[in-house]
């Protein structure tokens, strides 16, 4: 009898497949990978890069509304949202073509269609069955939508549909201020929209540390994006030009257009994996801390795996799993480690846990938090950006979250995870000189005053 | 006999002074701050952080000239030089304010007017004389000039006359590329002018990693920028509407002003120094790697220890002359470890060894190198910028050099320096998530890469 076709056949070339397919081949294992649409998946055609294309498009818009405050005598004339998005797709296509051309230099076999699991070692994609020494299941997630609103994709819209518009509407009821929600409502605002966030918990990115929400939400408000936390969604009708949304409590919001932006759900159904022996929850797969299906040979990665729907998390899971099948007996994903940024303006990035999560763990004694003002740091004040960085640590221990809101400090979330990861106490960052005038420098001037030698602080 | 006035007396109330006044008074000891202008110093005042704040301005305009290529509609109309000035010194004032406020808040005994070394413990001040059983000497750089080459402030400008235009000159001629020189060009280019720099030199910011110089020269030529290096200047004629720059070789640049950018010249003359037994080596003062001077409790810190001339490596002097006074014993300032960033457009930042550097202490066999391109980053396509990571380890070794290029890989230096300060090997930094799409995931893939597991690269 011959053996399985492939070592690793994966069943998704998202973030999470194509990164196991990528590192197991670099391993010296065979690999196929099998999507029905495009390597990449979500995060490159519809998530990650081309929201993020729209909110640099938006930051293009910001920075030439408000470019009298900098002595530059500029007009915002418009945006011309057909060339936004040939601008958007020029980005994914480039990078689409790098990741193809990168999955072809590995010897990585593509197989096109859509897969179903079909045994516990097998794919069988229009007919043909394909069979791996170990199966990945990467299937991914779409958006979430609420059972009594339909989608109809003109006037109430999934992120998916939003990014397909062809004009800037006049006006926009976001449902769910979450990091999806929190995005796109900021595109709109910069782009001249009227923005209401409609959210049914009490507060925005409700994942975030609390301190972040309420900053997000005064940011919001002065650049006029009505938000309306503890506002559950209750109904909503189309109008003649557009659609009147009502929440709990009888208020009746109009807009052109709505956004469902309340999650992601898992796609999982119809593709064989609960008759496999893979066990589902709320259509997730329950894996282990090893992204173990519990069925032998078989894994799963991903926004099909319960936890932040991410794609660096995707793409830690993935070269996490072609590590384990090639035996390198890898450590596991950290989910805590893992950074999360909302690229609204201001920003939203943060690592580890909040402080009211490590207040559960540890105590409220055990628990120390510090928090820096932006309004200290030079090149913050350069930018005109409010925020601040929070550092939450163990009472004379590591650093064990960092929480972030201001202009662009998602890219101080690299050094964040770094002193996340190495478990870091404040006093080993503290004597490590941070260039100024930077933003970083207010990372360093947060650790110098949490290891009790404030710079630029008052303590 | 009555002991000294003060614990801690320091000479001069910039990056370096302020910051060992303020650990000092921190540390319960009592401190003089004397200062002939403001507290704040080159770095607050006529440095860092005015040029950045033009530096922004510049962004600023060149987001509005490029908006079309983002699909936003915008047009840049000009510069208000005076506007810009306004927004810049704003931010210098917010600053300076809470600077003031801060060394209020901390006790420290500021004293203004010029103060000079009138004994080893004893600095006058306008005829009164303040003793210390400590003396900092922090009394800075001022901007150097040629020896046959008259600074004018007209025609012929420092960068401190440089921040004073009022307008946006049509062309200019930048002796010098250097950070100060590169920044300055970066800036007039954005705001319109016609820009050349003269560089002796073979390469713009010679301290840097070759690469880095080599991008940065073509980033610049490809903005119109005209670059020639290795062409020192011969002399200088006024002409009826500006200047006409003579270079070695003959060839004549003509243009409406000169920036005079070759350096910074410690202030260290007529203070006192030599007479008391500081040694100087041309203008510099001479210390061991603890900031002292050889003569017993008396230190130097900043611009005028030879060495990088950086606000933030003379925070680090004086928080370490401050804390070593208070018998903390702590370890001296790694020079190599104090990040560089020159903050044009685009950014180089470093810190750490260069490749050429690592090579003569290590030899060609001691030392490995990864470069990746930012082509692969999407947060950097987003941006459309291009530039690199490029990485330098000590074989199979620690990473002893990170070297950046692009559109604000500035803020990246803050993860790179502390992968240099902890001795970090690629194996370190690999495992650890970085978030998509950001600019800093092009260092974590450069650390996966140079480990062996590069995941968005060839290789």
């Amino acid at each position: 009898m011959p053996g399985p076709d492939f070592d690793v056949l994966v069943l998704g070339a998202g973030s999470g497949g194509y990164a196991c397919a990528l590192r197991a081949a670099q391993l010296g294992l065979t690999v196929a990978l099998v999507e029905k649409d495009k390597v990449g998946g979500t995060c490159l055609h519809e998530g990650c890069i081309p929201t993020k294309a729209l909110l640099h498009a938006a930051e293009v818009a910001d920075s030439a509304r408000d470019a009298g405050q900098f002595g530059v005598r500029a007009t915002l004339e418009g945006i011309d949202v057909p060339a936004v998005n040939a601008y958007r797709d020029g980005v994914v296509s480039r990078l689409h073509k790098g990741l193809t051309g990168l999955v072809k230099s590995r010897g990585i076999t593509t197989v096109a269609g859509t897969g179903r699991l079909t045994g516990p070692h097998e794919v069988t994609v229009d007919g043909t069955a394909y069979t791996g020494r170990h199966v990945v299941l990467a299937s991914g997630s779409r958006p979430r939508v609420l059972p009594d609103l339909e989608v109809d994709g003109v006037r109430v819209l999934t992120s998916e549909d939003a990014l397909r518009l062809e004009h800037v509407p006049t006006s926009v009821v976001v449902l769910g201020g979450g990091v999806i929600g929190c995005e796109f409502a900021s595109v709109w605002r910069s782009f001249g929209a009227e923005v209401t966030i409609v959210e049914a918990l009490p507060r925005l990115v409700a994942g975030e540390e609390a301190a972040s929400s309420a900053a997000l939400q005064r940011a919001f408000r002065k650049r006029g994006i009505t938000v309306r936390t503890s506002t559950p969604f209750q109904s909503l009708k189309e109008t003649d030009d557009g659609v009147a949304v009502t929440v709990e409590g009888g208020d009746v919001i109009e807009a052109e257009l709505v956004l469902v932006a309340v999650g992601r759900a898992p796609v999982t159904e119809d593709l064989g994996y609960e008759e496999h022996g893979v066990t589902l929850d709320r259509g997730f797969v329950v894996t282990d801390e090893r992204c173990r299906t519990g069925v032998e040979g078989l894994w799963a990665v991903g926004d099909i795996v319960p936890g932040l729907q991410l794609a660096h998390r995707g793409f830690a899971q993935g070269l996490f799993v072609a590590e384990e099948i090639a035996g390198l007996d890898p450590a596991p994903v950290d989910e805590l480690a893992v950074p999360r940024v909302t690229y609204s303006h201001p920003e939203v990035a943060s690592v580890g846990l909040t402080e009211q999560q490590a207040v559960e763990r540890h105590g409220a004694d055990g628990v120390e938090t510090l928090t820096y003002d932006l309004g200290g740091n030079g090149k913050s004040q350069i930018l005109k950006t409010q925020g601040f960085v929070k550092l939450v640590r163990r009472t004379d221990g590591p650093v064990v979250g960092v929480h972030l809101v201001g202009e662009r400090v998602g890219e101080l979330i690299g050094e964040a995870q770094l002193i996340y990861g190495w478990e870091a106490h404040a006093e080993d960052v503290a004597p490590l000189v941070h260039a100024h005038p930077t933003q970083n420098e207010a990372l360093g001037e947060a650790h110098l005053a949490l290891a009790g030698k404030p710079l630029h602080a008052h303590g």
